[in-house]
């Protein structure tokens, strides 16, 4: 039987369906609305088009409506904006937006992929600013367009998402002034507070003006006023604060919306229509380790969605575990990857999960290598179980990967123990003989065990201010260029002899410079008799990190006498 | 209760081990004798000495006695060779290699971590050439200092495992003229012959002269004769034809050898002398998916066991969930990896197992990625579970981290199917929103429900000596810039148009450049009524890779025009 199926919205989602649907069937007729002019262009890609890491916007887009007819038979109308849907009738209405001409289309089954569109609040004087936002390849175009003529340009990006951030990267590379505002106390939720302050610091040193909790109030001629009272000189605005779900469409033709704002679909993201389908940005999914529903703007979940559709409407079996969101970003010159919970989304959500914290700072390959360099390792477990619950990876190597196996290990319901039997792959230029996800395994079951005990880089403030026992066990020159300040200094290699100088009776709270040394250390000292010994995770590298920022922008007494981030 | 635990061999194995005795005991008296001058040193680094990426000898050392003493209270006797092992009393010889003075040191628990030699075959006239091995950083630097002299000296290396491989890439970065001999039909085992075939032209491409299946018959005057007549100038040779367990001191003390020849062990890698522990290299270990007996030379398995020993003699629960083998090696510009089971180790060992194979080609991350190139990717499953045996990847982007996906899956007993689910972080300058290793389990489950039909790369040379139909969906202008002789042209954009030239009672064999659009044109052929199609895997580019060497060095007829390696 020849059905007619009509998808509304030709990126992700909607041109993955109807490539799937094709290969399906090569009877059904597939039918393909999309608003803007274009269809299947790379959404992700948009911001490398400011830096020229794109050439021409026309790069961008990675298929036609010709093409689609010629190699798939698919019928792809651009600038084709679907307006109604008659559920009864099951007709589409649609408007051409060049002609304004306005006709309908039947359908035996609809699939929704809309996506999101930017949230543009209503800000007092906004039209005294140029304001662009990164939707499309029309909007990346005119962005670039703008700042072509003057590469010198300020350019004020507020939020700090991904899309904000790599914006600001972008256009930076171009040349710009380029000032990112946030109103939160951390760009990138995706990372702890602890981690995201290494990115901080690479938008700071790449000579990005990072605002952070502070709003935009209002704007003036070319400027940004924020709540601070401070003025941003703006040629250019990009609004990046965050997206929402395009549900005018489903809301009108009664689907249903979930409690998140988004569309409500089924295990096989169906509606409550059940020739109606839903995917990608707009619908809400199941979250594997919240047990809630949640949007994720992910293009991955959006095209595995898309292709699920496609076979339930051709009566092939689907399974949809639900998603534990894993993503991804370049920052200059450090890469970041997260999956799964973190600390701030546990907090966030309430989430009643009793979890430990695993934070190594270890060489991202051989150290001989020229290219080697720390990556900083985050990873949440549940207690007692020892479930992998997420984890968080930001360096100048290969962040990825450890975060990629973090991710498989998740799917399968993983335990810390497991990961330190993980045979991952190695040679001196992309690893080492243990990995970072080894290591992180094996210090996971330490503190399951109890073996030793820990507190992280954000207590130390505290320790410090309240007189508590630090030892330092770096070599002296290390300790000479820069330390905790009432740190005791005693390296490693003295510690056995020096021992009596410690105190048996008070918390000793130890650290090196990425936490290996001092996790000997503080083994050792425990062997020795010391009952109350924490390793300082993050240690004197972590700490640097943990401060800086904060440092930097308020007036506050710094709590090492130098940073040290070598 | 203070115990002497002596640890033979203070490289990988008996370096972790020592370590990790200390942290598990402040007590325990820990004695390490290592016969060479070094103690931990970094093995697998050696070869990068050779190119200057590790400029001096010493930086490959980590550690040396005196840390080892001042840092964790081991004690590390460097030139210190044992001789014999009295388990009667207990007690070892110990031979100071530079006095020749012999003394005895009693243990309680002794670890076996001597390692494995390189093979050094008795091969006529060997004395006419100066023949270097390369173990450790005695050996490299002799070899180093060596070249030194003339950095234009022919060198001769023979065997094309890791290291032999990793020493000619960095003898020819050095400026040597370098020439890799290797007797069987492929360099690297680890990978499969169809795969493999990428590394051998990166080596003919880099200038190294590559040459198989011929063996070393003899030597003359700086001058390598091989079995074919041809005589090769080698002013050095370096012996990389494999290694063997040093069993030596093992067999003289009675412990059990097993049949591959190397140490046996129990679960805990305890000899028969439950006194005596063996890890590393010398001893044999359980494929998990062999479920037999192998020799693993590889330096991450070799610190787990070094820690579960340490564990053990602690009292603490060790896990010995055996090995699947996972590696990885830079090539010049190409990265490769493999884990697990690949199909000669399958027909080598001669296993009962039915599996089936997926080999795909895709960009490594988002095309319109400056540095985007294809990875070329091979996994097999077994029919009819879907479980992954094992994968390959070789390419210029990310091969480990797919690899390290694909190893994790495997200690879970992952099937084709979960891979399709994985959530694998996405960015463009990182991957594309359906990274390979999720495409990998779409094409393997279609495979397993039989949806469509494939052949590999290895039977098109047979395809077209008899005249089978062979159809070629790419572009019109690909296919002049080269193709298959005999093949068909239908481009994928003109199937549905032209579908009648394509004959029905014919098998027919469909590729394009990388096989995603042949794959399309298979399944439009299917759904059109034709019953013996064929996608060729690894298609076009592939298999200009798969037939480039063995057209270049032997007297035969291509079946291409030209070959296309873009």
């Amino acid at each position: 039987m020849r059905r007619k199926i009509v998808i509304i919205g030709g990126v992700a989602g909607g041109a993955s369906a109807a490539a799937k649907l094709r290969r399906n069937s090569e009877e059904d007729q597939i039918l393909m609305f999309e608003k803007g002019p274009h269809v299947s262009f790379s959404n992700c890609s948009l911001p490398y088009h400011l830096s020229g890491i794109v050439k021409a916007p026309e790069h961008l887009v990675l298929m036609n409506p010709e093409l689609f007819l010629k190699q798939y038979k698919i019928e792809a109308r651009v600038n084709s904006e679907v307006i109604n849907i008659d559920r009864e009738n099951k007709k589409v209405s649609v408007r051409d937006v060049i002609t304004g001409e306005e006709y309908t289309e039947n359908y035996d089954k609809l699939i929704l992929s809309p996506g999101a569109q930017p949230i543009l609040p209503h800000i007092f004087g906004i039209e005294k600013v140029n304001v662009f936002t990164v939707r499309n390849v029309v909007d990346i175009d005119q962005l670039n367009q703008f700042i072509k003529s003057d590469y010198s340009k300020n350019v004020a990006v507020i939020g700090g998402g991904y899309i904000g951030v790599e914006v600001a990267e972008n256009l930076k590379k171009a040349g710009c002034h380029v000032t990112l505002i946030e109103a939160m106390n951390q760009i990138l939720r995706p990372f702890d507070y602890d981690m995201v302050q290494i990115f901080h610091k690479e938008l700071i040193d790449k000579q990005v003006d990072l605002i952070l909790e502070d709003k935009v109030e209002s704007f003036k001629e070319n400027k940004v006023v924020l709540a601070s009272g401070k003025e941003i000189s703006a040629d250019a605005v990009v609004m990046a604060i965050g997206v929402s779900p395009e549900t005018y469409l489903a809301k009108q033709a009664g689907l249903e919306i979930g409690e998140t704002g988004a569309i409500r679909v089924d295990k096989n993201y169906q509606t409550n229509d059940e020739n109606i389908y839903a995917v990608g940005d707009a619908i809400e999914v199941f979250h594997t380790l919240t047990h809630s529903l949640t949007k994720l703007s992910l293009a991955g979940p959006a095209q595995k969605q898309a292709r699920s559709v496609a076979n339930h409407i051709n009566h092939k079996s689907t399974i949809n575990q639900g998603y534990i969101g894993s993503s991804a970003i370049k920052v200059f010159d450090f890469n970041g990857a997260s999956t799964g919970l973190n600390e701030s989304l546990i907090k966030a959500l309430d989430l009643k999960i009793n979890y430990g914290i695993v934070r190594i700072i270890l060489n991202d390959k051989v150290g001989l290598m020229p290219d080697a360099a720390p990556l900083h390792f985050k990873l949440l477990y549940e207690i007692p179980t020892g479930k992998i619950l997420g984890a968080q990876a930001i360096g100048k190597g290969d962040a990825t990967k450890r975060i990629d196996v973090i991710a498989t290990a998740i799917k399968f319901g993983g335990t810390v123990e497991e990961l330190r039997d993980l045979e991952l792959c190695y040679a001196p230029p992309f690893s080492t003989a243990k990995d970072i996800v080894n290591y992180a395994g094996y210090v996971g079951t330490n503190l399951l065990n109890g073996d030793y005990k820990q507190v992280n880089v954000d207590k130390v403030r505290a320790l410090v201010e309240n007189g508590s026992y630090i030892l330092d066990v770096r070599e002296r020159g290390e300790y000479e260029r820069g330390h905790i300040k009432g740190a005791m200094n005693i390296p490693l290699s003295e510690l056995r002899e020096c021992v009596s100088e410690i105190p048996k009776n008070r918390s000793v709270y130890v650290h090196c410079r990425t936490g290996q040394r001092s996790y000997n250390a503080v083994l050792a000292l425990q062997n020795l008799g010391y009952t109350n010994i924490y390793n300082i995770t993050g240690s004197f590298l972590g700490l640097s990190y943990y401060e800086y920022y904060n440092d930097r922008v308020k007036q506050r007494e710094k709590i090492v006498t130098e940073y040290n981030f070598n």
